[in-house]
């Protein structure tokens, strides 16, 4: 395991190869060609990532990464921060909806402490991995230092090697962190996606004055940045210019998931995307390295405002559209069945010829 | 069970209330308000079909009902019309997209013959309930008289009374049938939904001038059935002209689903709508039976042309938009682990009291 994650030499295969054989298997089916729509897509991805015509999501693991935000101290949620840590408690005695989820759909969980505002070591079931007691105010500081990105994105790395090491196929990225959507939609507007007016949207719930309050919060953060950094304003499709920004303006439990999406693609691993701030998140993790985007699978396009302008601007085609805002990779998990199903229909289908059934008339 | 099941006496209770009940138990989870977006709805729906704060759709059992008929001799598919048996047989020895995502998801499967042109009763795991080898060609005949009619619907009803009495508490409709994407164009033309070129669509994948040539079917099919019914054009939303359209323009297939449809109202069972052809039946059903209405929920919106508008029409929200067209109940399984997950969320998530997480500052 290595310090930097993103620098792991990563073998230069042809997934398209995968995608051709896997859809050639499917045409074999007995269905009308491309009668299973989007499932036949998100199967062909898992076919290319794993690089097999026999794919497997399962085991899964939903890794929740968590941390606190100096911004939340600008009033940018309705929750006061304090709830990180209570929910990591709720998560932990099973009571919250990805609990639920999990157990729902037979879904490993995992829950990561990278930052948390609270000494949550003496609570059964978080890993402690806290690198501090949240991340700078990002209106007026840098969230991190560049010795505390790397170490959160180690964080996220482990756990994904830790994920693989268990036998997982699969690993289900979220987080928890109050204010995080403000630093999500910062860290987008810095990397040229979008203006902070379409990128900022009610997290929580915040509305009316509250949001242009939000709003003006999120400017001035990117403002700051761009003052300190101007050549990442120039130029911010720039790797080096991505981790600046994600130190600057991102958080500990984003780049944790940073972490784990880069290492994810070395080890092969499926990488189901949750919401926004997991979606920006992937935004840095493939400009950082841009092999990581080929093993990511985008969960939904949730009813954050700036979420369906984030999946459009990295290429992402959303699998569930349910107007979901919670985070904690719920999202993931209640697309995680279709994920099953998808592989199921490659594996387990009858083909034409096995099933004695007519091909279409031509 | 009576060969009408249209003609059962329904209590009237108030849903709205079970809805605010439940909406307001959903509200104390630990989680911003509204936060699970369409799983609240789909959560209240369920509460609201079964009258209660608890709710379940375990077990549940697809039902597949299959006919065939007289029109796919006018080359309105591009499968033979033999394919609607050898699915079957598929069906049967479990190798169809519908086994596969049953198996997945742990739901149960019943195959039902209202209608093959084939005698099936050789092939195991097939419920015989065939009326005749298929149905009239609706281009220049009555799919069916009046008696086979009620025979059709009671094969429904019997299905989702078996599902009730062996303990289910949602049933998951779906079809097979080749050249019944025509019938249920017709079927919705003559409901007034729509024109033919609006709601006449691929199918199993015709398209060019043999799409044109399957709109002009329909169209001579429902001009056919005006003549014969005039006041079946006047007032198409009263009931008796629902069944006289069901008679002639329909499948023993769609009378089948139509009355489980109807028969699962009064057994406070969910109805999970499959696609294209169970949303045609699903408008003949209301329309017979307001009441049905209220059970039923409709997986998801697919790929064939006049979904999104057989959808509307019906005041539909449906769950999943994932280009499907195959039928089979195929979208409908897909879509049972959201309900699983919507009943879950209500019955095991934590209220912020009992996880000791703060309410939102207001």
């Amino acid at each position: 395991m290595s310090d930097s994650p993103e620098n792991h030499a990563f073998p230069v295969e042809d997934s398209q190869h995968w995608r051709t054989r896997a859809q050639a298997k499917l045409n074999q089916k007995t269905k009308p060609v491309g009668a299973l729509g989007q499932l036949e897509r998100i199967a062909l991805d898992i076919c290319a990532i794993q690089k097999t015509e026999a794919p497997t999501v399962d085991p899964a693991r939903i890794l929740v990464f968590a941390g606190d935000h100096g911004v939340a101290a600008d009033a940018v949620s309705l929750y006061p921060k304090a709830v990180t840590a209570q929910m990591m408690a709720n998560f932990a005695a099973g009571g919250a909806a990805i609990n639920v989820l999990a157990r729902a759909f037979a879904l490993q969980l995992e829950l990561i402490d990278v930052g948390v505002d609270a000494d949550l070591r003496s609570i059964d079931g978080v890993t402690d991995q806290k690198i501090a007691h949240g991340c700078g105010n990002i209106r007026v500081e840098p969230a991190m230092s560049a010795s505390e990105l790397v170490r959160a994105m180690a964080v996220g790395a482990q756990a994904a090697l830790r994920a693989h090491q268990a036998g997982c196929k699969s690993i289900v990225l979220g987080e928890m962190g109050i204010a995080n959507t403000t630093a999500a939609a910062a860290l987008l507007c810095a990397l040229g996606v979008g203006h902070a007016r379409e990128l900022v949207g009610a997290g929580t719930g915040v509305t009316g004055d509250k949001l242009q309050h939000k709003i003006a919060v999120v400017e001035a953060a990117v403002a700051r940045h761009q003052m300190a950094y101007p050549q990442s304003k120039a130029k911010p499709a720039e790797r080096a210019g991505a981790r600046e920004i994600l130190a600057d303006l991102g958080g500990f439990e984003i780049a944790a998931l940073v972490g784990a999406m880069i290492e994810a693609a070395s080890l092969q691993l499926v990488v189901l995307v949750d919401g926004f701030i997991a979606t920006a998140a992937a935004h840095l993790a493939a400009r950082i390295h841009p092999a990581a985007r080929a093993h990511m699978i985008f969960a939904h396009e949730g009813a954050e405002r700036g979420h369906k302008l984030a999946l459009s601007a990295i290429g992402a085609e959303p699998i569930l559209h349910l107007s979901l805002r919670l985070g904690e990779a719920s999202g993931a998990a209640l697309a995680f069945p279709l994920l099953r199903a998808a592989c199921a229909i490659v594996n387990e289908m009858a083909s034409f010829t096995e099933a004695g059934v007519s091909t279409a008339e031509r």
